[in-house]
């Protein structure tokens, strides 16, 4: 929960970096909402049993309910976030960061704006993140469905097997090209001739130049649509360099996404490398976020089918996890789990009393402290729990120090000792353990 | 969320304040484990549907979670918070803040300790949560299992009927003495003088001279359960005096709490009015925190049923949010739900390369910071986002600042305009918008 919470504490900040607010919907969904919307994985759906009243189930992403809210309050224009657990009766991988029950943390922007301003505005969100967390090098992958489609068109796949070949095609970051066209010729019954046609342009990436490349293309750009999806692609990436982050992102034809609600751009972070530290086994983690435009989904929830175009993003918050934790043990870096700055103890018996009142005086100066619940505590015990959690400082009262009207401030960690009087503890508590990155 | 936002900030810097760290538990829980521990609400517990696999409900509470975590972990020493949403198929009362999905925010001490240092603690940080979410003067109640036990048996109450004639005594903060009184003895089978005793009792509140003169009741005092009570409240009003919160402390006969775990001391806070501001309806708000101490749960779920004595609390924050939200807007205050300090904005057309420019220098320095997704927006249409959105300040780009090197920076609220170098933006932005609470 410790590493969590830092974890998620970049990723808020840089949500609200960029103006959005937060969101909540409920963990259930009535079932029909999730009906229709997952294609084959609609299988590890979550359903509530049938008490009475409403057929639910559990939310299985947050991109399905955030669409239902918009329609449903006739939202037209919001940017926000969404951080919370969504649920798929899976086979968990724990090591992997892959469970039946995780947090998912989601960014759109839903609303009809200029071509690709909000999608840039995405991309730049996810490096953000992922730099902020250090968590190793990392490349984002960028196609848009628009291409894929007018490729399929152009080299000869029927209409109705788009989907089923995007399947393949999003299989190449695993498996080598000839296994997918192995897949594509004798599962799916393209020809071979085909297949190889559509092997030449998703094994190509690059940067821009691609773009430019493809946009001469004779073929390719003879399809609408493959022509407006470059056409995006180029201006998106002169917005990413003025975002100073277009060294970060590879334009990759084999990038397909497996969702269907997708209908532009779409995008895959990968880590470049495993971070390998002395002892750490290497990490399978994949893709670490991924998101992109889905203009059709909120209409499939309004009445009249009122359309509103959306972008977004979503961190692959559990893999990050498993990635810092590993890390962490790694480098036996212990983390604390509380913020306790100072322990109220005692050095004589009965001086409960004192340390209450001591206690109670710092809380209310909003101080983070803590006392053993003992009555006579010895010394050393107070001492110990103050190493174990990580406590730094503590305020030892005693007969003497009574008397003179101070308190013995001692540094667990450099075991020195200094009488401070009562009047200024609490300032020179806060002085001692007020965090480094205070800039104000 | 916003105001959700406000309050679980001020609930949590409490909870670590005192020390605490923070856990999770699986929003659904084995059926069998929340089997048998609520009674008569049982019927409110939603189930998931048999898919295959355990059978699961989802958590009703967060205390058995807690219980099973730590018998499940073998933990037998923890000072813990979790925050969190739980699940009764229920009948909403949304004004009250009454919903089927609701937050729980607990904080709990488990271990063996010397009597009441934990339980005054959890006062004491029910105290301070509700005074600095400043919703109004409250009363905390007080009384102790074992002497409600011990007062019925001197009464006359056969043991079988303990909890029942408990759950009618609960029913003293809603309804009269007389009609508690017809249900123990018309439906509960008590004599009428049986029920004019307990009467007597259960009729009396006050501070610890109540307690004094309760031991010095000769039948109350010889029975051996009221006693232990009697002298433990009597040492949990000392700690109280000591952490200066005794006036806001009432030993209450009357309290009963419904759930059956309870052991020891329980404890109940209450608004003593309804913040009524002009034009605001009074809210039935009822308790807006409570808990106790229950040493007999963790029990329950260890194979070999070794005890780990526990003290909590939780904070009513559903009904917390519907008092702060109807108060905020009796007083027609407009919550921001951005944070948003800056928005780029430009005077004239084809400067969207400049704007993008300017937020991702903005970005990249940690400014929240937006821009219209425009291409050429109004400027009129700009500074009215900043109107609706609470922004305070507008960085404006034109071509003659371009040239000079400056940006006009203006307040929303006083229309001021200023050049700053581009150099100085950063800085004068931080300036102008640093949290006026920040005491280093």
């Amino acid at each position: 929960m410790a590493i969590r919470e830092k974890v998620f504490d970049v990723i808020i900040s840089c949500f609200k970096r960029h103006g959005a607010e937060v969101i909540d919907t409920p963990v259930f969904e009535l079932k029909e909402t999730l009906t229709g919307k997952y294609g084959e994985d609609s299988k590890l759906i979550y359903d509530l049993k049938d008490q009475g009243g409403e057929l639910l189930s559990l939310r299985y992403d947050l991109t399905v309910p955030f669409a239902r809210y918009l329609a449903m309050n006739k939202l037209t224009n919001i940017k926000r976030y969404h951080i919370a657990k969504v649920y798929r009766r899976d086979n968990p991988a724990m090591t992997r960061g892959r469970y039946r029950e995780f947090y998912q943390c989601d960014f759109d922007i839903a609303g009809q704006f200029d071509p690709m301003i909000p999608d840039a505005e995405c991309l730049k969100i996810m490096c953000e993140i992922l730099s902020s967390l250090q968590i190793g090098d990392f490349l984002v992958k960028v196609n848009d469905r628009r291409i894929l489609d007018g490729m399929f068109a152009i080299c000869g796949v029927p209409d109705s097997k788009f989907r089923t070949i995007c399947s393949s095609v999003d299989k190449l970051d695993k498996v080598s090209w000839e296994e997918v066209k192995n897949e594509m010729v004798g599962e799916k019954g393209l020809t071979p001739e085909v297949a190889d046609h559509i092997g030449d342009y998703v094994q190509q990436h690059g940067g821009v130049s691609l773009v430019e490349q493809l946009l001469q293309d004779p073929k390719l750009s003879q399809n609408k649509q493959a022509l407006e999806g470059l056409e995006d692609l180029k201006l998106l990436f002169e917005y990413l360099t003025l975002f100073g982050i277009a060294d970060k992102i590879s334009f990759d034809l084999s990038l397909a996404r497996g969702l269907d609600y997708y209908t532009g751009v779409i995008y895959e972070a990968v880590l470049l490398q495993t971070p390998v530290q002395p002892g750490e086994e290497p990490l399978g983690v994949g893709s670490v976020a991924a998101g992109g435009r889905y203009d059709g989904l909120v209409g499939m929830f309004d009445p009249k089918g009122r359309k509103v175009p959306c972008v977004g993003l979503s961190i692959g918050v559990e893999r990050i996890f498993s990635i810092v934790e590993q890390r962490l043990e790694a480098l036996e870096e212990k983390v604390r789990t509380t913020e306790t700055q100072v322990l109220v103890a005692s050095a004589q018996k009965r001086l409960l009393e004192e340390r209450l009142k001591l206690v109670s005086e710092l809380w209310d100066a909003g101080i983070k402290a803590e006392l053993l619940y003992k009555k006579n505590p010895k010394l050393l015990n107070q001492l110990q729990y103050c190493e174990e959690a990580g406590i730094p400082l503590v305020a030892i009262i005693g007969e003497q120090e009574l008397k003179d009207g101070v308190i013995k401030l001692r540094s667990v960690a450099s075991r020195e000792e200094v009488d401070v009087r009562r009047e200024d503890l609490v300032e020179e508590i806060k002085r001692r353990t007020s965090p480094a990155l205070c800039i104000c």
